[in-house]
Formats: structure tokens, C-alpha cells, sequence
């Protein structure tokens, strides 16, 4: 028999990132995303969506330099951490427990072959809302805000990396996860993208190739909407508050799901999802197999335009590169046609 | 250390539903719903939406009766559909192996404490499209529909049971499913009705009170759009097609679903899903329980009109009752004000 | 040849509502439905949503019982103002000419056959925003706030009267009104509702009976969406808000609009709509006719549950009878299957 | 006292439109667009969508080349045609009155200054749908399809024009349209687009510059849905039939409206409106003025991508120059931010 899938690692749960204006961050995340401010220490503040249950999914520190700061899974049980963390340790990509943080205990730190740096955690600190707060809708963890046009949770994070087939190769046999679907050039079978789940989301994670030389960048964040009209809305409220939409909105066709791109203040991407693309429960579900030339406005964008240049080829921090380097996409979706 | 969750069973992957009009049933699936006939045996169709990855996701089967033949779960290896036939067994409820059906392999079958036939089974087979139906979305088993309000997936089943307490605990204690949410009378500490799952949508299955006296009844099947505006597109050719619609469309406090139910020609109770409700990822999700005074216009619509006498007391095979008898809701909704 | 239709009276310009909780109905319209205060006199406040034009569209004025102020219509041009007041003094209708009000000039007074208070202008004051408030979107008056969800202009107004024939018939041959739906019973030709317009719309004014002995009540005034799904933010904002909502969402058989009705801190009823319905650009469109058995589930809500007895028998001031007198819709419910 | 506004045509009744591929034509309006048929002759072919009331708003004509055959308004009564047929002949570029078509009666046809044919009639023929198609909706010409993405309505036309001042200059002064939106270069009071309407739409027909040195090319057609998932609904249709999407889904600035933009199988561009966009009720609206460097990204595409070099320069017939020459949207944008 061949061997079991693991079910170890079974969300992510938090993401740090690096802002260099903490107040613009700030001001974008709250103002205009609504979300809530649950602490602050000396550099950094956490937050959280109104349907995020935990203490926070978003810490932001101020740095010099916007990025990635690391990202944190939850297992599924203090056996499961364990069971990880050992498996972690002999992958050699293990970096040693940490106490916790605010709102989670003793966490397993480890980084990626691409060098990004994560942890897997157990114990955590529920979110308790003011009782101003409370809702009548009793799953929900606190009322909907009445400003911006308010996430409703953490999706995903997608990380440039240098070696997308190393990245997919640790996170499926040393953490459990799935392979939902890759993108391959046409000539040659090296992942240029790779798209991993632990969840029945299309994806919890991503990885996409960075050719810049740079290790450990940071694409993306995403939060979610339940609803493409918000992604409409948001836009709007984007281009009044004078915060640059990127891409969309628009439908993936990796996903499927309904997204937009903006920058915000720091200088990151945060993707937006406003509904839930197709979600997988086939355990046995096979990889699905994307050719580069089959990208540009069809697995990028299904419905909507192919995504800009900066897109594919840059993250936080900024290589500031000016010259089409991996992905020139109106060429490629000529090519497509 | 607690013990830890069980992932054996991991997805709600067919239903059997009875029909004795089976023209009009077929009608219905087809050209009102969009779905596909995958094959055909004596007494039964085949059928799947245009986003089922697997052979089928119902088989309709002539009765005079209308109800549930059975419902189907996969397992998530062949280690797990073993150790979870074991546990069926050793718990008294396990009716033994079959060879299997269209479309799937070898599986265990159990009736659950309120009645209704289940089984578990690990080998499918995936649904091949015709080549004229091969869809440039590679993460899509065919083209969408040219016909009807095509639904995307099956979601969910939700069956009356005279002791929906005994189901739950044997669906979570047997074959680790997690209940999400429960309703309680307010005097008494008995579910009336609860939501379980096994994937990360806020349920799989759900078990609501049934007063009647009967045993094995369904309540409804769920089939999923992602989009609200598909309810109302739905609605308006329901009323056009003469298909009675007995609630919503409107939006769930429990689950936080877009709903719609209408009563096939077979007499079956069918809900829409509109968007995905909130999802689950947190392995250790504190059941939500809502007493039965929060229940209407509020747990069961959160956004919306709540539910008629019917949805709380019928199901198929039909009863026939005329009296109010478990929940006089409009009763209700005034003492909940 | 027969006579042409009359082009004078082209806009439903603005509504005073009357409030007996001037802070709870400011609340409700601006924090909730994001509308913004133009100007305050002692008794009065302006309001105006960020897509209306004019000065204000709202004037709330502080009074023991809700109901009706008036309601004011543009003129096409000085020369249309000018014949209408004559037609309407010829009527025996006319009140006379006042010299204006904050944000127009002089208009001409009278009160329809079922005593409701209406005038028509011509000269208009248009809204100038803040600079902070300017948007690149440039025909947009103002930056769509970041509060609440935020109505976007005002659409339409509906009146109780004891006579909707009268009005039906004053409305289109003294102010050429086209009357596009009407609702009568079935074995009598009477109007119990009269829905009319004098530009594309499915409405600019409905008329509906009143049988509680009562003159000059309000039925609801109405805001406009765009999109259906700020229904739905909107109503899940009242659920936790703890504004009632008394019927919806869902779509209108009569105009063929989504729609939402709730009651506002001062009592009014409140209706949103979410879409724009159907238009009319026919200019010899003929008057749809309903009988009263086809309203139920049809006429009211095409799509979604039928209205409660208060949306047919209530308005403001309120009657406070119980007892069921003009519609029992349940009754009608059930006759009309 | 200043000239009072002209309410004489007042609406869009259908457009005449070429085709040199009738059969692909016909399965893109009937089997994507649910589109009926009307009548046939031996060139042409007439259809309507499903609340479009008249006999038909659409007539396709076979012809080598794809492009305008005429469009059509409806006068408001017998002597409001009269004045403007007057009022033509006068300027000089009335051709005479016709007997008139299928489904209307006599018309005078004219040319605008861009060479654009179009007539003006009162008399119409209503639809009447077969017994089967008639709906319980009684302001409904007829069921909602069952198949494809149904369109709505009609909306409006936009063409192509050497001039489109003098065209404004034209519809303004000669028919009674009102101009709601322009766009001129930063440094030349020289419309290279305009928006008028004789409804409340924010456009009935536009003209945008053609600088091929061509006269009376079509930009495009538009057909009306009222809700934005049915633009994805399409947009996934036309990606897996085999249509191309040039533009959008997005939301325009000039229009408010929701649009995407495809080329139907014989060449000609149909865009979809999947809201209504923003309405005009003011007989004095000031119109909205935009700088070509305001177009890119904000004017053409407020919430979405900037519209491609095809969309600024090509039409039908085809002029098939390779070289940007009108509007190098890129640069644009560029410049623009």
C-alpha cells in the first residue's frame, strides 16, 4: 500500500510583514480594508479581519525594506506539531523553537529551501471581542465593520522564490501538503509556479519563480471577500483614496477564484479573493499542468486581462529590475493565440 | 495528550435519491440545473454538475416513493476506508462490504441510528468528458452548460432524524466528523439539530429533528453555485417553469450560506448554495450552538424571511401532517423579538 | 390626432420625511447608509446620497408623528413650471407659489386628491463638494464615503391614499405621469395600487390603498444601489445594527427590482433598491395589470417570500390597527396557488 | 427665456447590422445571447432579446463587409415624427420617407455628417410571444431563455466618425439629444468622443473619432444585462465557445456602466452592459468633459485594465492599420499617472 497523506498542518494562521510606513500600512488595512487592531509591541502591530477567529493574521513590522517577515501554520494537534517538527528537523531546514508570540504558544521555527522563513504552532489565543462588538450571528467573531469595504479573512500567501520545484518538494513531503496545480515553460519540466493547499482551498500557499537573484521575496497576501462586488467596490474606493490597482478585477483561471491586485502604502501586494474558486475535497486529486504559453489570459486571467509585467516579476523588497525578464506577457499571449 | 482528530473520511462524494417521477426529476437535473447524465442502469441515472470531478454525484432511482437510497463517502487511502469499516463494525451500526457500483469500488455500508443507509469507499472513477466538452480551464472537467442555471458541484446532504443527538455522536465519535454548529431548545439539553463536516465547509451533512415518527427520511441535497445573483436567475426560472420554491433565496446565519430551496417534480426538497458561507480551518473549532428562540429569522435566515412551517416538518418520504408541530415559526420569530 | 404626452414634470427632485428621533434617524441615514448633511436649519436637517446631484434629496424635520413633509418634482424648464402650475390651479388642486427653500427657487404648492403635500420647481442648487471629497471619477459629484453602505441616489416615493384611482388620474392628466402597473381586485374595477412615472423608470411614484380611514400617509420613500449584494451588506449592517427589516431582499414582480424594506429609527418605512429593474422607453407603453389574486409571491416578490400584512396596511403616521383589514396575504397566498 | 428642451425621439428601436458570416452571427445571438428570432426575408434575419417589447431590435443583414446598416429611433407621437422629419429636411440631410420595415410603419431616413444612416418612426409592432413562451411576469414580453447567457435588452450604439463634433453638433441641435459626456484632447477643443441620450441613460449613441479617413463605421452595439455575474457568466461562455473578449469585464468611468467588449463571430463588436451605470434625471445636466490624458485607466476603465489599441481605432468595416495612430493607450496611461 502505498503511504497515507499527512494531515498534520492544517491552515495558516498568520503572516509578519515588513512595512516601511507603518502609518500608511496602517491606514490601508484598518481604514480601508476594516480590519481591527488587536495589539501593538514596539515595532510591530497585529490585526485581524472580522471573521478571522484567532488573535491576529497579520502582524506588521516596521522595517526599512517591505517583504516578508515569516508565516505560521497551525497543526492539527500537539502530536501533529511534534510529528512536524521532527520531520522538519531532519529535512535540515529546522531553525529551533521559539516561546510563541502574542496570541500562540511554542512554535517550531523553520525556513524554506527559497528562503523564506515560517513556523508551525499549536496552541493559540482566540480572539474576544469588546461586547459592543458582539454579533447576534453567532459564528460570527464580531460585527462587520462599518467603514471601508471590510475583508472578511486570511486566504493565502503566495512567495517568489529562486526554486519553485525545491519549495514544492519541501512543503509536500516533509509538511503534508497538496500540489493543486503548477505552470511548467513549454520546453522544459521546472516548476516556474507551483500552487500547494494543507485545506480544500484551490490553495493555502504559492510559489513562483523569482529570477531576480534575490532569496526569500514575498509576492503577495491575500484576504478574502465573499462577493465579486467587492473587489468593485474596493476598486472604486482604491482609485479615490489613490491606492494602485495592479491587476483585475478579474476571474483566475488557476483557482478560479476572483481577484485583484493592489500595492499597498508599504509598498506589498495584497491580492483580494471575492468568492471561492473551486475548492478540492478528492484526496487523491491530480496536479493540474499548466504550459507557460497557456498563461497569459487563461490560467492568469480566465476572465479579464493578462497581468502586467511587474506581476510576474516583482515582489518585496523591490529588485527594481526595469526590463521584461521572465514572463514578457503580451508576447506570450500572442504566442497564445 | 487528548486524542487526536480523525481525517479517514473526507468528502461527501454521492447520493442515491429516490424519485417516482422520474421524467420530471430528470428534467429538472437537466435542463433547469444543467447537469449531465453519465450513465444510465434499469431503475436509475447517473448524474453530475459541470464542476463534479467524479463519475457521479447522484443516482436517481425509481421509486414510488420519493427519499434517500443512500449516502457516500470517500475515504481518504485504503488504510483509512479499513480502520473506519473496523470502527463502523466494532460501533454495531456496519452492514457489510459490497463489490461496489457505477463508478466507484468495493464499500462498506452502515445505517445510521435515525435510519439512513450510508457507506464508505476509497476507489473512484474520474468522469472523462467527450472531447467537444474539453475546456481550455485545465482545473475544470468540462465546459459550463450552454442550458439551463447550471450548478457547479454537490455540497451537501441534510436528513430528519428522530434522535439527531444519537447521529451526531456517532458520526463524530465513528467516523470523525466535527460538528460546527447545534440547536438546542431553550429548556433542554437535546439537539433539534446539528451540522457536521468533514471538510472545511461549514458542513458536510446535517441532522434536523423529525417529529413525525418516521425513521430514514431526507430533508434536502444541496447542489453549489458560487454566486448569488445564480439563486435569482434560478428563482426567476423556477417561477417560469412552474418548480415551487419554498424559501429564500437569502442568506443562513448557520453556515452563513446563500440559499434557495425548491421542491423537485419527485417531490424532493433541493437547496441552491450561492456563495461558500464562512469556511472552517481551525482544527479545534468550538461547536456554535444556537437555542431554538434564536433560531428564526436569524439562524435559519440570517438576511431574509424565516423559514415556513413545511422546511421544519417535512421531508421526503412526505408525512403529511397539516398541524404545526415542532416549530411554529412565525410563534417563534414573535417570541424571539 | 390625438393630444401628445407632456414632457413638463421630469424628476423626483427631493422628500421632506417627517421624525419624531431626529438623532436616531440622522444616524441611521448617514452612519449606516452613508448620506452626507448638506445644511440644518432649526427643525430640519438635509441630506443628500453621494451620487445625487442636487443640494439635498432628503429634509428630515422634527415632528411628534413620522409621515410625509412633502415631496418636490423638477420642471424641464421655466416654461414647463409655468404650465404646470396652471394646469394645476385649473384642477382646484393649487396651494400657490412659495419662493423657495434651501437649494431651489420658487415652486408652486398643491396637494393630491388623497392629501399628500407635493410642489414643483424649476431653479436648482447643485451640490459642491469639499476638495478633500473631489473624485477623478468626474461624473460622479463626490468620493463614495467610507461608512456604512452607502446609497447612491435617491430613486422613487410611494403614498398610502384612500383613493388611488383619484391620484392615478390627477398624477397623469394634470402632470402627464405615464401609469405603468396597477393592481386591482379581482371582480372590481378599482385601483388598491397605481405605480407611475414621468421618467424611464419602472417608477417615480406609487400609490397604494389605504383603507384605515387615515389621509396623506407615507408608504415608503426609496434609495438606490446598483448591485444586489449591498442589499445584503446592508441587511446583514441592520441585523447587527438592530434596525427591523420588514421585508427581503428580493425582486419585485411589480418594476422587477430587488429590493429591501426596513424601518427607520423615526418609523418610516425605508425601502432599498439594489438594481434597477426594468426601464420603459416606450412612449405608448401600456399600463400592466394585475389582478389582486396574482400579487402574493408574483406581483410583490417575484422572486422571494411574500409581503406581511404590515407592508400592506401600514404607513406613517402609523394606524396601530391589529387585525387584519386590506390584504391578508397569507390567505391571498394560498388562494392564488 | 431660453429654447425649451426637445422631447421628440426617445429611444433607441433597433439597429440594422451587417454580417458576412450570417450563420456564425445567428449562433452567437441565439445560442450565447438567448436572443429570439423574429422574421426572416431573404437577406436578413430579425431577433430580439427576451424584454425587448417590440418586434425586434436587431437586424442582421448579409453583406461582404461587416458594419452599420442603420439604427432606428422612435418618435414620442405622429406629430413629434413630423416636427422632426421637418426639422432634417431642413438641415439638409434628410433622404425622404420610407413605407417602412417589418414591425414599424413609415420612417424618415437620413444621414448624419459622419455618414451614418438612420430614420426616425412612430408606429410599431409589439411582440407577441407563443403561448408556452408567456410568462406569470406580466411585464415581461416573454420567458427568460433557457440557454446561453440571455441578454436583456437593447441598450444603445456607438460609431465610428470622421467628426464627431459635427455629429454631436447634429443629434443635439437638429434631433433633441442632450450630451452627457466628451472627451478632448489636453490642447484642442476637438471632441474625439461624445455621449448623448435621449432617455435617462447616460448614453443612447456615441461617436468616437475614426481617423482611418473612413466614413460610417460601427465601433459597436450594446445589449443589456443588469447584473455583473452575468458578465462573468458570459465571459466564461465566450472563453470556452470559441469568442474573443477584446476588453473588460470592468467598470467604465464615462457611463458608470459595467462592460465587456467582444468580436462576434462576423466581425463586429458587441459590448455588454451588466449594470445600468449612473442615470440622468436633471434636464440642465452639465455635460462631463474629459482630457484624453484623463481616458486611460479611469475614463475608458475606472475599475479595470485601460482599453487596447484596438478598441480606440478599429471598427467595421475593418481599416486593418496595424500602426497605433489615434490613441497609443500605453503611452497614455503612462502619462497619465
Amino acid at each position: 500500500m502505498p503511504s497515507e497523506p499527512i494531515f498534520d498542518v492544517v491552515q495558516l494562521a498568520h503572516i509578519e510583514m515588513y512595512t516601511p510606513d507603518m502609518a500608511g500600512s496602517l491606514r490601508y488595512f484598518t481604514e480601508l480594508l476594516g480590519m481591527q487592531i488587536s495589539a501593538r509591541d514596539s515595532d510591530s502591530v497585529y490585526l485581524r479581519a472580522y471573521e478571522d477567529f484567532y488573535h491576529h493574521t497579520l502582524k506588521l513590522t516596521k522595517r526599512d525594506l517591505a517583504g516578508l517577515g515569516h508565516c505560521s501554520w497551525r497543526a492539527s494537534s500537539p502530536q501533529a506539531l511534534e510529528r512536524r517538527a521532527k520531520a522538519i528537523e531532519v529535512s535540515g531546514q529546522g531553525k529551533g523553537w521559539i516561546e510563541g508570540d502574542l496570541g500562540h504558544g511554542r512554535a517550531y521555527q523553520f525556513e524554506t529551501p527559497g528562503g523564506h522563513r515560517m513556523e508551525v504552532f499549536y496552541e493559540v489565543e482566540y480572539w474576544r471581542c469588546a461586547s459592543e462588538q458582539k454579533t447576534r450571528l453567532l459564528n460570527r467573531p464580531q460585527k462587520r465593520p462599518l467603514h471601508g469595504v471590510p475583508v472578511r479573512r486570511i486566504d493565502h500567501i503566495n512567495l517568489m522564490s529562486p526554486n519553485p520545484d525545491a519549495d514544492a518538494q519541501f512543503m509536500t513531503d516533509v509538511l503534508g501538503f497538496r500540489e493543486r496545480e503548477l505552470v511548467m515553460p513549454d520546453d522544459a519540466p521546472v516548476r516556474v509556479g507551483s500552487w500547494l493547499a494543507v485545506s480544500n482551498l484551490a490553495h493555502d500557499i504559492a510559489f513562483v519563480m523569482d529570477t531576480s537573484g534575490m532569496r526569500g521575496r514575498l509576492h503577495h497576501i491575500c484576504y478574502w471577500y465573499g462577493s465579486p462586488q467587492h473587489a468593485y467596490d474596493a476598486g472604486e474606493m482604491f482609485q479615490e483614496q489613490g491606492i494602485p490597482i495592479e491587476a483585475g478585477p478579474g476571474k483566475h483561471g488557476i483557482s478560479q477564484a476572483f481577484f485583484m491586485y493592489v500595492i499597498e502604502p508599504g509598498g506589498n501586494r495584497v491580492e483580494l479573493f471575492a468568492d471561492c474558486g473551486y475548492l478540492v475535497f478528492d484526496p487523491t486529486f491530480k496536479t493540474v499542468k499548466w504550459k507557460m504559453s497557456e498563461v497569459p489570459g487563461r490560467a492568469d486571467a480566465w476572465v479579464g486581462q493578462a497581468f502586467p509585467w511587474s506581476w510576474w516579476n516583482e515582489g518585496t523588497p523591490r529588485s527594481n529590475r526595469k526590463e521584461p525578464v521572465m514572463v514578457p506577457a503580451p508576447a506570450l499571449a500572442e504566442a497564445a493565440e
